[in-house]
């Protein structure tokens, strides 16, 4: 055709995103089939691959061309190959794998909430039961803290070294909602001085006080058992973290929560926070942008805030200046907050 | 970052995949909520938006922004507009809306069978009881026969002009699993000497003739309830439409049928087959690649057949020749095989 596409209207668009959830499938089929792992370790035709994840060879062909056309995996005369990100994040044998995070990511109450998307958009917020995933104790945060942990280590080091570039002194840590508590023990890792007071609801804790003695930092890692807004925090802490919490929760619920972390900050500590946060436009980045999709499915009224409304809520909450960190390679950016 | 995207291995395309899903469902709430048709309307903030599609103002900014990700619908200093292509196929207002093809594309057939990719990996073919999509008079061709027809009107035209350029001499034409009926419609507009016989089931029929009736050919158009593989179509025929059809049954079972069809041509007469057909590499390009997974997905042993295959069918049914023909815009090619 001589005229360009873009000049000549189409439904592919339509068709591509009318199937977009085959490719959702495709991904969690694969993983479940152990495909990636399979094919790391040699198995490159349709045939041995079938063989390997005893599954038909038609299908295997099948699943494996759809991949290709997604880019997650390669394929050359017939052959089929890892791409980068997929030997690095999806074959079983690396350490940096994260197919288990499929655990909390197509959990009912993650994926489930996208079914409910219309109702969503008509009400302004999560039309699931109970507040979604913000309901008290919800168990959806065991799975979290176990299944997203491998894809929260190069975040947490990064936050760290930002955070605590010289790691020369003493610091007291309250790491707040600490899930996994990856976050806080990658302090306790960095500065051997550094005492982390991790909160969260009981079973959470639990996942994050394996994860500090697996780290060799349980002597100078604490808890505290409860929701973040009805606890004693204490005072006197040089750092609180507050690492993807925010977006839980409506402005005035966080400037609540807020004013409480500066109160148990010392004077010159800072609360760290970690984000998506979307560009003024907020269409982008793409990744950051869209997050307030999940949260408009999965709470009542969170949302992915921009760095001005996060500025404000600081300001009003009596913080003296905040200031925007990107954490590459990460999609998220870190906002330190200073009493 | 200095270092290229590329060669730093990332969880993106993982994280992305894992929300694709969402994307189907962000469409399916905008159709739903006749969100484009409101937008082109004229309402392009999110507060007229919402009051138009009766849905609260943060529901619908957080579902504009993410359609406008999507690159459905573009944003401007807060205010949002329709694409080409969404003002084309999604207000409701425009002739080629395609909304309704929702009904079809996600029947729970349809889009229900992609939950069990993992079990028709295992199988190599579809889990989904009675046969997927191809049992005897599944109702879900009555539904893709009204909703589908939008998306064909093109398609059909195109196929007309390409197969009968001249449209100067009587034309007997056996149009099986007619479906929607548009294909054999086209071929009665674009020469008034074409008489068409469509063969479907019953139901699906009723839709045909009615679009016939609409059409203004009624008078040239007849029809033969039943399976294609049971029915007699009678013989001297010109022209066999097969149009999205071999895809769904195995190579025997489309050779079988081939030989019936090439019984039922006059001499000098031809097969004309629509298909998604990709490459010999199987995974280019996109849309008719993918194809297979939808197949595998819904159908028994169906697939997306590659030139060769169709090539070698229609060879070993005893056709002379078979000639490839892409039919721009559509994504969708035909096959000419001669008696």
């Amino acid at each position: 055709m001589s005229t360009p596409a873009s000049q000549q209207p189409s439904p592919q668009l339509f068709f591509q995103t009318m199937s977009a959830h085959q490719r959702t499938e495709a991904l969690k089929t694969a993983i479940e089939l152990e495909l990636f792992t399979a094919i790391g370790e040699g198995n490159t035709t349709a045939a041995d691959i079938a063989k390997r994840c005893q599954a038909s060879e038609k299908g295997v062909r099948v699943l494996c061309d759809y991949l290709t056309i997604m880019e997650m995996i390669t394929k050359q005369n017939g052959q089929y190959a890892l791409t980068l990100d997929s030997s690095v994040f999806l074959d079983k044998r690396s350490p940096a794998y994260v197919g288990g995070a499929v655990e909390f990511l197509d959990s009912p109450l993650l994926a489930g909430s996208a079914k409910f998307m219309t109702e969503a958009v008509r009400k302004g917020g999560t039309a699931m039961q109970d507040d979604g995933t913000i309901g008290p104790d919800n168990a959806v945060w065991v799975t979290f803290a176990r299944a997203m942990a491998p894809l929260m280590s190069l975040p947490a080091q990064l936050m760290a070294k930002l955070v605590d570039p010289k790691a020369d002194r003493k610091l007291r840590i309250l790491d707040i909602a600490a899930g996994h508590g990856l976050f806080g023990i990658s302090f306790a890792q960095h500065n051997p001085q550094a005492e982390i007071t991790a909160v969260d609801w009981k079973g959470v804790l639990e996942v994050a006080k394996e994860n500090a003695q697996t780290a060799g930092v349980a002597d100078r890692y604490s808890t505290i058992e409860g929701s973040a807004f009805d606890v004693e925090f204490g005072s006197g802490y040089d750092v609180v973290l507050l690492t993807n919490f925010l977006h839980h929760f409506d402005p005035p619920t966080c400037e609540t929560l807020l004013q409480k972390v500066r109160a148990a900050l010392a004077d010159g500590g800072r609360a760290v926070t970690l984000e998506f946060i979307p560009n003024e436009d907020r269409v982008t980045p793409p990744e950051a942008a869209g997050f307030s999709m999940t949260m408009l499915l999965s709470t009542p009224s969170g949302d992915a805030y921009t760095f001005a409304e996060l500025e404000k809520l600081f300001a009003n909450a009596g913080y003296s200046r905040s200031t925007l960190h990107p954490l590459p390679p990460t999609i998220q950016q870190v906002v330190i907050s200073e009493k």
